[in-house]
């Protein structure tokens, strides 16, 4: 609806058959139309939840207790709703909507709560990992455009646990990064570093996300992965993870985000590459190839999906800014 | 579907399209119904939103981090989840939903975050609020059942704001209640005690919810209004309020709550109403009825109306104690 036009009806003697649509006009006076869209379904969404499942007044209050309990656990360090929009598949959902993948490119994964800004800039052969109970590993990786011409200094973030499969920010402790780093790529694209091998290990579960995966009988396990997050301006921000295969987690993982072309082998070094990259014989390599796509295809493949897609849902919308808001037209 | 039967399939390559279905089978798996037909109407819902608004990451960030806040400032004493859903229509639907009431009984209204477990018990004729700026008044109210019997020994929670409209707990340095009081009801069914004339009040608004308020362009206002819940074993607890006539709020209250058969006259006390009950002449007179519906009577009308609305929204099924799950037989 315009909001220049709206008029807010007095608002009396609300029931469940008018109040979502009383709530929809009175959060229609902002005159941001892609405000006024994302309010409208949301309350729609949310009214409809209620009126559905006849949800009751205790349900209904512990479900706000739930809330309150997970963003008090939250901190500068932990963000317990990113967790649990993860275990509830929206996470994987919105990377799926905002970078759209063509075929050849590389697919994205849930960038979950243990992200930092703080990470050392290291220089290609350097270890970003400090744990001697972990195994070592050497990453050998290339970055390309879509047509396989490298792409030259790229910000990489990366990150990954310990031998035990906590982050160094689930540690009370921590003095510095660790298990991180930032690299950037070098002109035919490539960098390489040493690690140790990732483990799987349970998502925090000591939290009020924890609660509710016991409550579902679900397991709190991701299969052993290491996080990338690559960044150059003109390019679509990619957030991705490589899985080892065969990792008894692989199709359970507990926040969704596995994918085929993101499970990768680990395999001994040759005598070769261990005198090449300075490790031992037998070092397990990870050698991947990552493809990002210019910011312009993936504007262009999101608009197109998005208008493919409500189109399909009957919704009358029109792009703004390239987000959907009503077409009035 | 029945979880003992649920077969969870291998989980990758989880796409816009299959990551609902996948999430719904995995959440299905406690053996508890109402459990699993919940969290499959959430996560539609809430991935439906996300697939008509096409949101964005940075969309999905902000939210989240919004209600990391509304969990932040939220206290022993200020429970801003709850803000948040009275200001989204929530609360008033739920109320709606679990509290139908038949036409000659006693509406509810919104709860509010405000209601404390502390206050004290007092008898008839003595004062819930030692405002000396606040207007004084006099109210005089029965408690019946929809037949017109008297009913004695119920609980009466009262609570309301002083005369700059801050209910006690919005004090740092609160000491003890005050503008709240427990009664019970007489013989008659009656209760009459002494307050402040109620004043319209902004809901907290320094806060996220507050926040939201301003984004949208709402005001954060209530009419002015007395809170009561009643409360005996055998009856249906009604949460309900009562509302000066002529608020300049009556018909925009930020949270939903008025109805016309809560608006109420404040009366000047004539000389034999002031003898009677020991007050000046011309001190503001509230005089009302509440009528209270058996809880057997509630059970049997919210089943009713449980069924009708989920048979009209073409969902099959059944309910299990009072509350719908998937009727798979």
């Amino acid at each position: 609806m315009d909001p220049t036009k709206t008029k807010i009806p007095p608002m009396m003697d609300l029931t469940i058959d008018n109040i979502t649509e009383n709530t929809v006009l009175i959060n229609s006076q902002s005159g941001d139309q892609r405000l006024t869209y994302v309010m409208e379904r949301l309350v729609t969404h949310l009214h409809d939840f209620a009126r559905e499942t006849r949800l009751s007044t205790s349900e209904w209050m512990a479900a706000l207790d739930f809330l309150v309990k997970v963003g008090q656990i939250s901190s500068s360090v932990r963000h317990e709703f990113i967790l649990l929009s993860d275990i509830l598949g929206l996470s994987l959902l919105v990377d799926a909507i905002d970078h759209p993948k063509p075929p050849s490119s590389t697919e994205g994964s849930v960038l979950g709560p243990f992200h930092t800004h703080d990470p050392p800039t290291i220089g290609n052969g350097s270890s970003m990992a400090s744990d001697p109970q972990g195994e070592p590993c050497l990453v050998i990786c290339t970055i390309k455009d879509v047509q396989g011409n490298a792409i030259e200094d790229v910000k990489i973030d990366i990150w990954e646990t310990d031998s035990t499969g906590h982050y160094d920010v689930q540690y009370e402790n921590r003095q510095a990064p660790d298990g991180r780093c930032v690299m950037k790529s070098d002109k035919e694209g490539g960098f390489w570093f040493k690690a140790i091998v990732p483990v799987p290990y349970p998502i925090p579960h000591d939290g009020p996300v924890g609660d509710l995966l016991k409550l579902l009988h679900r397991h709190p396990w991701r299969p052993a992965h290491m996080h990338f997050m690559f960044e150059k301006s003109g390019w679509d921000n990619l957030i991705t993870a490589v899985y080892i295969r065969n990792d008894p987690y692989e199709s359970s993982d507990a926040v969704f985000g596995v994918k085929k072309s993101l499970v990768v082998d680990f395999t001994p070094a040759d005598a070769e590459t261990a005198k090449q990259y300075g490790v031992k014989e037998g070092t397990k390599v990870l050698k991947h190839d990552f493809v990002l796509v210019s910011a312009k295809d993936t504007e262009k493949l999101r608009d197109e999906n998005a208008l493919k897609a409500l189109k399909e849902l009957g919704l009358r919308v029109k792009l703004i800014d390239h987000l959907p808001v009503p077409d009035l037209d």
